[in-house]
């Protein structure tokens, strides 16, 4: 069960927040969970339909702009309007609106097993007409143009005539709040309608960015089980559509509504989006949801975290899951943005986000996705090249804090441009690639050239002093300290992917000769390059403090006096909402997992009373104010054996946008977060780890549960994790014979053949 | 000699270079030296006409706005243009213009002695009309509002029609340059037309700015000596006097031009502008003139500098000390601008370049305008206790970076909200007055406030490590490292701020304990908060590195790479305008003069050696990017007895407008830089310092010299300082015998009786 996600509030702001919650996508196409008849006058709405990446290009105003402060930024935009449909009872025309008349029963549902959103009401007009409406939307999965709206009208007490009025709109504007620095401050109208028209039973508008001078179609049929008058009409960049009928009994409305836009489907995109229309008009609503059962049918069986006897939190996890794999990008101009499909917050941009907090989860259950998010990097590989120049580098590149189509669109460089550990982030995730899939080839194709690049970039900015290898002036994750010298997350990282460059070369020399020489001949790449990342790697400086036993976040981190969080009212958090960013920065404060994230993803690094020193240290500085946080406290909690702690964090992730505790749910959601939570089971509890001596598990259950399962995709293998109390059981399910690491000991599966262990104790009391 | 800087180029950009150069103004109006006539269509010019303080606000726009980024900036607006004078002569209305007929003589003259420019011109039209025109003009050192503009006619072949049309226009606009961070980006138009209109012989504009709604009225007057048909029109904002008359022999015309302010002038600000016409009315032009250089010769009496045998340092040093005499604000409203009133460059704000490059010249010779100075900083604490306050301290005063009215203007906090040095140096310049002047009174009224609200600033940031008191996440001067730790500069300065917050209050305890009770309970001062200062600066942190025997500029600058110098191309400078600020703060490069000016600032701090290798270590390493930096290098170079190199940095500064070495002149004059020329003299050659224990010198002269002479005004004495080859002459021109240090040494000055001493070999060999 729970497998649907229900809600009966017709209440702001819980209205805008479900906008955000009930938003459908399948990683191209996006649409809020708007209500088709809009709402009362005095409410507010976010009304949106995205296509991921679909982006225009506006200019960054400064105050002060110094050198190579990037001039333009991209803003996803809000794209053209298919939602609207508006339906007239009676001869008065009484309109079917919420905040009018009675609601006898409302109740939206989202469903997660089958990918559609169903609303339900039943409700009497103000002059007493008793009607049940049964809406339902999906976007497709299979077919990732389509976005379609199924309408269902039952009369209990009253028949007569009915007008259907559904439009498509090509007026369109993006949200604004200029005093929230994660929401786009102007702008807000970047669209421009260049055509509509009707073509038999098509009505169609094509709209156009304002600047990037991208253009998107919407193509929309309607489908109507009643015999109807109806008209089809264009008016000021919308087009009407206009269904009159008599109602007696049940009547079904269906609006297919197929998106293309230059950036995917040519300058043909227009006919291509008919051509779409044609394919699809055998498939009646009903045929569309089968599809999308099936297409989720094999997504949750890779991708299902079974969490028993706790109903919130099994919706939670389930809830993220779907609402990730709604989000990724399947194409090479699109990434996963910080709030995928579902809102305008941080404007359409991918972050490292991706690579840290969501790849893990596709490159474990969905590695083709995972495949293709890396390519995406690889494609903007060239901006982050043109970017090390500007930023003065002479060789490398420079991957940009934050972007849609690959040039930095961050303006405030000391948490934007300077958190150079992007770079490093991204190569992070290509090793793990290798690691999971084993996939030299790609490795020759695309990841050895990103890993070297980026590695690059370390030799580039960093320096001998006493021998040690040091980066200095940089920003790790933690954005409430910026531009320091040493960052141990950094350092950690850099160290890492100038390893890696060197160790891909080496991978590669055995497996290709001809091949990598070619890669090295059209990089330049020298074996004295090869070896000064060794010994820049080797000679990394990772900074410990004898006295605390802990790694400091950087040089001068512990030198600096501690906030006085005593004295900081509760109201006053998130912290950069009411301090200013130097006040922030002079204060031993954290607002997220930075040297602890970096303990996560590179454990061997450091002894595990190193790491349980640090984590203690930093646990009483952090804030997690930013929602990457508290995921990778839960995981690090359960790695140093405090298993209750690690359930305190992850309770925060997992329904951290149900339950709205950021508070700008109905920005979007923390897709982050999303991804946070299906690692602090996996990674946190179930102790996963994925490194060159294979995948390995360590699993502890939480002291609420009775037990928990998911599945892991491993070099072709479908593996069953199940972990009760006292009994950890795998499983093959699909693929042959392999060995995995369990408590640090080699346990091969067979092919259904399912290994039980009990559970160790790996709990510090 | 040297009272006249002459000039005789028309060609761009040399026109606008001069325009700046050329500037005239008296503190409170400023009027650059633009052409009467205008230029040719295709030349560029800077019109520009400014009263001192009087801005118009605008928002600062962001990217991403953080926390207490200041909103809104105040912009110095170009005011009611009266310069324009159009000449046309024959019946064929041949305009008077440069860049057409023939010319055959062209000077234009400053004429720093009796404060005015001069331009004469003799000129053949295109058909062949000769004719000599001298423009002249002043704005008024006793008369604040006026600017005057005379214009004598001679014809030299021809006689006819001549028609003069001169214009008031209020349809004025801002210089802006969007690539250039040291210039307005935007926002040109400021200022709308509120009336124009004439009253008998008057014609007058009023403007008022878009969003500060300050009002400013130009009122003017014409005189001819011809019998001329006058015509007096209103025309689009603009006043047009027209005057046709024959000419056959010499004509002269005067424009009197009064410029009153609501911020200044009231309400009634319009009608005062007419009652100081009438109170005007009986002046010519001569008799403005005589009155000018009466007050000239009184400034050049205890400001001139001599400099025998160099008539173009001679040139120079004049040049500056005239402008900066125009350039200082006299009421409580307004300071002088980084740029004076020649410019637009810095928007018309000011800075701290005030108290550590310019109070210094007024102080040792126009101590009323030092004080006035200070007044206006005393005028905006209230805005600096407020900005403390949203920068999250619970006490204290933080002035602004750049500011006209109070409130901080800069949007890039690393080098501006960060660099929180300015507020000790303002500290330090009401504790140099009151070691020049010893004015209790001054310091209990406004000092010690200042001084006890400065203080707080640093208790309230710093803290305690190890025992030792540290400030963190500040910008020192040098704005290519930015937000560091335990800044020398910073904690040098802030500990002097400290002690003399505390000393303050030990001299008004015995001065007047009445009136320092009060203080102390309208301030809320306790014994155990001078306490605490004291033990503060006691304790305070200067970072000093054993192994180089220097200061570092911060507690990691030193472990920094040092930045490739040898493969820094000589266009890449100044370095600002070719690297991104991330990339300069990761190097050591120093913009200008940081750890070595607190050493000028505070020399007592360190050991002649450790100042001495700091100066060698830091100039290898310091780019002089800056205009306040040559002057710094010069002044210490003089200390540590390298004479030829003090006298390099010297030349540097002399005449850094005059040939336009840093190539933005146009923007305005580097008005820090020229009271740096005076110092690098006064403090640098004639080792000149004021400390508690008073007035010292250490004369040396330049290789090239062969004498120099200046005044210093010091506690109502005039004293004259004579260096020849061998020997310095101490002479009291003014007021009562007084001790003065020279060389260490205590020397009792009486009236009118020279004192020569030897001069000492303090050179380094």
């Amino acid at each position: 069960m729970t497998w649907k996600l229900t809600n009966s509030d017709v209440s702001q702001p819980e209205l805008l927040n479900m906008e955000s919650i009930f938003a459908l996508g399948n990683g191209y196409l996006g649409v809020r969970g708007n209500f088709e008849e809009g709402y009362g006058k005095q409410m507010t709405s976010i009304r949106g339909t995205y296509l991921n990446a679909f982006h225009d290009v506006i200019e960054i105003p400064y105050g002060e702009k110094l050198f190579a402060f990037p001039e333009t930024q991209q803003k996803l935009v809000n794209n053209i309007d298919a939602q609207t449909v508006l339906i007239y009872f009676g001869e008065e025309d009484e309109p079917f609106r919420l905040d009018q008349g009675k609601i006898t029963e409302f109740q939206r549902t989202l469903h997660m097993d089958q990918g559609f959103s169903e609303r339900r009401v039943h409700w009497t007009s103000p002059t007493g007409k008793e009607v049940r409406l049964t809406f339902r939307r999906l976007v497709s999965f299979t077919h990732r143009e389509l976005f379609a709206i199924h309408i269902k009208l039952e009369p209990i007490n009253f028949s007569g005539p009915v007008k259907i009025v559904s439009t498509l709109n090509g007026n369109v504007k993006n949200y604004t709040n200029p005093n929230d620095p994660r929401v786009g401050a102007g702008h807000a109208e970047r669209m421009t309608v260049v055509e509509t028209g009707t073509r038999g039973e098509y009505g169609y508008v094509v709209d156009e960015t304002m600047v990037s001078k991208m253009k998107a179609a919407c193509v929309t049929r309607h489908q109507l089980t009643a015999d109807a008058e109806i008209a089809l009409d264009t008016k000021d960049g919308e087009i009407v559509y206009t269904a009159t009928f008599a109602l007696n009994g049940p009547v079904e409305f269906t609006k297919f509504n197929v998106y293309t836009d230059t950036l995917r489907h040519g300058e043909g995109f227009q006919e291509r989006a008919f051509d779409l229309h044609e394919r699809l008009s055998g498939l009646s609503f009903g045929d569309l949801l089968a599809e999308q059962t099936g297409y989720l049918n094999d997504y949750w069986k890779s991708a299902d975290v079974i969490i028993q006897n706790d109903e919130k939190l099994q919706e939670g996890i389930r809830f993220n899951l779907f609402q990730l794999l709604q989000s990724a990008g399947r194409d090479k101009y699109s990434n996963i943005a910080a709030k995928g499909l579902s809102g305008e917050g941080y404007e359409g941009h991918y972050f490292w986000d991706t690579e840290i907090y969501m790849f893990p989860v596709f490159l474990m259950t969905q590695p083709e996705l995972a495949r293709q998010l890396l390519l995406y990097r690889y494609s903007i590989l060239d901006d982050a090249r043109a970017r090390a120049r500007e930023m003065g580098h002479s060789k490398g590149a420079l991957f940009p804090w934050r972007t849609i189509s690959g040039t930095e669109c961050s303006s405030f460089f000391p948490s934007g441009t300077a958190q150079y550990h992007i770079s490093a982030d991204i190569a992070y995730s290509y090793v793990q690639y290798y690691l999971a899939a084993q996939d030299r080839d790609f490795l020759l194709n695309y990841g050895a050239e990103v890993l070297i690049e980026t590695a690059r970039l370390w030799a580039e900015i960093g320096h001998y002093y006493n021998g040690a290898f040091h980066i200095d002036e940089v920003t790790g994750p933690d954005e409430y300290t910026c531009c320091v010298n040493n960052n141990y997350y950094t350092n950690a990282m850099a160290k890492h992917n100038l390893k890696w460059a060197a160790k891909s070369c080496a991978i590669l020399k055995d497996y290709d000769g001809a091949g990598y020489q070619a890669l090295c001949a059209k990089l330049g790449v020298t074996d004295d390059e090869i070896a000064a990342w060794e010994a820049a790697a080797a000679a990394m400086f990772l900074p410990y403090d004898e006295a605390l036993g802990i790694n400091p976040q950087d040089d001068t981190f512990l030198r600096k006096a501690v906030w006085d969080f005593a004295n900081t009212p509760k109201e006053n958090y998130p912290l950069l909402l009411h301090y200013h960013p130097l006040t922030l920065y002079r204060y031993q404060v954290c607002k997220q997992a930075d040297t602890v994230l970096a303990h996560f993803l590179l454990e061997d690094e450091q002894s595990l009373e190193t790491i349980r020193r640090s984590y203690d240290y930093y646990e009483r500085i952090t804030t997690h104010d930013s929602s990457l946080s508290s995921c990778i406290f839960s995981i690090m909690a359960a790695k140093i054996g405090n298993l209750d702690k690690a359930y305190e964090y992850f309770i925060e992730t997992a329904r951290l946008d149900l339950d709205n505790t950021h508070g700008n749910t109905k920005d979007g959601l923390h897709l982050a977060n999303m991804g946070g939570t299906w690692m602090s089971i996996v990674y946190g509890f179930a102790g996963m780890r994925l490194k060159e001596s294979g995948l390995s598990l360590a699993p502890a259950i939480p002291r609420d549960w009775e037990q928990y399962a998911f599945r892991l995709t491993f070099r072709g293998r479908l593996i069953s994790v199940r972990i009760e109390k006292g009994d950890v059981t795998l499983e093959l399910t699909e693929g042959d014979a392999i060995d995995i690491q369990l408590y640090g000991e080699t346990v091969t599966l067979q092919p259904d053949r399912a290994v039980s262990r009990p559970l160790a104790n790996l709990e510090l009391h």
